[in-house]
């Protein structure tokens, strides 16, 4: 096993699509601490999107961090790092403080492989300013093969740190990453690998440790999994697993226990069979994610028949 | 992918660890059904243990299978076999019908290491009778390597059909599956291999993954993912991800949606963290499920620290 992984908490950023960030101050700080003390290198404390960008109406604090608030919800930081996700077009270069000024050491660009050109302008940025930079290729399992050479060109060129493979859909297993992580080694020799799951089919965290094994060093994971749909690779079981003498189970434990639990009694995410399914089917969870809050959300036959019907192409079908 | 793999459910065998084999009549014949119809080569429908050796005063019909009642509620066999699991010093000869006069196919052997010149007796007397066999190794994760390679030696005179890797306690990762399967291939080449996995640490789709990978055809799973603790490899992933044309998904939606979430508030099986705790200290998992009864049931932390102190080889200090 590489000593020289790190992982990445997700839990605010990719649970907030869970829950739409409804997560208290109290709760950010705990699982703050308890990943200090858990010895995880990253926390993702939310998005650094612009409100006025997204034309937002209702404050968001953990949608649109504030490193004013940042400062004052985390006056001392401690062993984790901290880092922000970036969509394109949705972020205010005016809205980012040089790394000096902010909380933040890490902000990552999440973009599609048609759109690597804009993601990599927003590197250069973030790595003008001082910041450790991530680029995050999205619904990797979908991208034409010709399209990601020409965006590794791109990359290769670029100060960025860590090049993420996302598995979006929750649609590969661990062969297939292999497959992925060596095709990214061999384009991008220069760069740190990075893997974000999702346990669609219940693979999030094979799926990971088959990253680890091919070379991979920065990973995604959220406390109990918490993440969109069918939510991610679980930090407990990273923490637990991999041997490095610097990872602690039990302030994670102590997270889940303290918090998850009811959590997870409020919001659903997890192993839960139409987001399987979409998952199989390698697609977007969102269609899942509104069967679930309908009435018919247990009808299973029903959604597998909708979704996989010649008019399952047209949204409407499914409402 | 191997299109001679095989699927053998077993949510009544082993899903009955979960519920002392709460089963209905109804839901048994529902699972029948629906197994044929999704492909499902074996179900695996009880135990065939003697209630008089085990002195038991309940009723327990898929604990104590009996021919005449299994006849009874299935009274016209469709695609899927039958199979009942005994355990070596449980099971009466006298109990054990020759397979003509039987609607069970196969009968699975369950045995440690250490007794299995005692599984092979039983094999070889089932075999005589006209079943098709299974040895099940237990608590793989455990065995020293001469202890297998004496056993091995035995097991390659056997008429058994189907050796299986059983990783009891959940501890195992693909990685180790892949190391056991060639182990086993290299010691026992005439012999198809089978493998039966749980969930602990949410692998067990993985690691059936890794077997599969490896040559391993026979694969146990259940719907829904039921089975004791952790429960195993989910029925519904295996049949909907193999890419062979006779299985069929929609089946096994169905008795999700028509039983299994309704016994999952009932019962409790799955990803819960003193399992996954378990599965991570290899060890077995009735700890956990009694602290999983107790008052203490969400303290995880408190849990951890007992099952690692140096006491926690008491079993009294658990209590």
């Amino acid at each position: 096993m590489n000593n020289n992984v790190k992982i990445l908490d997700c839990t605010i950023r990719d649970g907030g699509l869970v829950n739409n960030w409804d997560f208290s101050i109290k709760f950010v700080q705990d699982l703050y601490n308890g990943l200090s003390e858990a010895g995880v290198d990253y926390m993702e404390i939310g998005y650094k999107n612009s409100a006025k960008l997204l034309k937002a109406t209702e404050p968001n604090p953990w949608r649109f961090l504030d490193d004013h608030f940042l400062k004052e919800i985390i006056p001392k930081k401690k062993y984790t790092k901290l880092s922000a996700l970036v969509d394109i077009g949705r972020v205010d270069p005016n809205d980012i403080l040089p790394r000096e000024q902010s909380v933040l050491d890490m902000i990552r660009v999440a973009c599609y492989v048609r759109e690597v050109d804009k993601g990599l302008e927003l590197v250069q940025m973030f790595h003008d300013l001082g910041y450790e930079t991530t680029l995050n290729i999205m619904a990797l399992s979908s991208v034409p093969e010709h399209q990601l050479i020409k965006a590794f060109e791109m990359v290769q060129e670029s100060p960025v740190d860590v090049v993420y493979i996302v598995d979006s859909f929750g649609s590969l297993d661990p062969a297939d990453i292999e497959h992925q992580v060596k095709k990214f080694q061999a384009m991008l020799p220069n760069k740190q690998l990075g893997i974000h799951t999702h346990n669609n089919m219940q693979l999030a965290f094979a799926n990971t440790l088959a990253a680890i094994q091919n070379g991979v060093t920065f990973l995604d994971s959220s406390v109990y999994g918490m993440g969109r749909a069918a939510g991610n690779c679980n930090t407990e079981l990273l923490v637990s697993y991999l041997q490095k003498p610097t990872y602690e189970i039990k302030p994670v434990l102590g997270i889940i226990e303290k918090h998850m639990l009811e959590m997870r009694q409020k919001w659903e995410w997890g192993y839960i069979i139409p987001y399987m399914i979409s998952g199989l089917l390698n697609e977007h969870p969102r269609v899942a994610m509104a069967y679930r809050e309908s009435n018919d959300r247990d009808k299973f036959v029903d959604f597998y028949d909708k979704v996989t019907s010649p008019e399952a192409s047209n949204p409407s079908a499914l409402k």
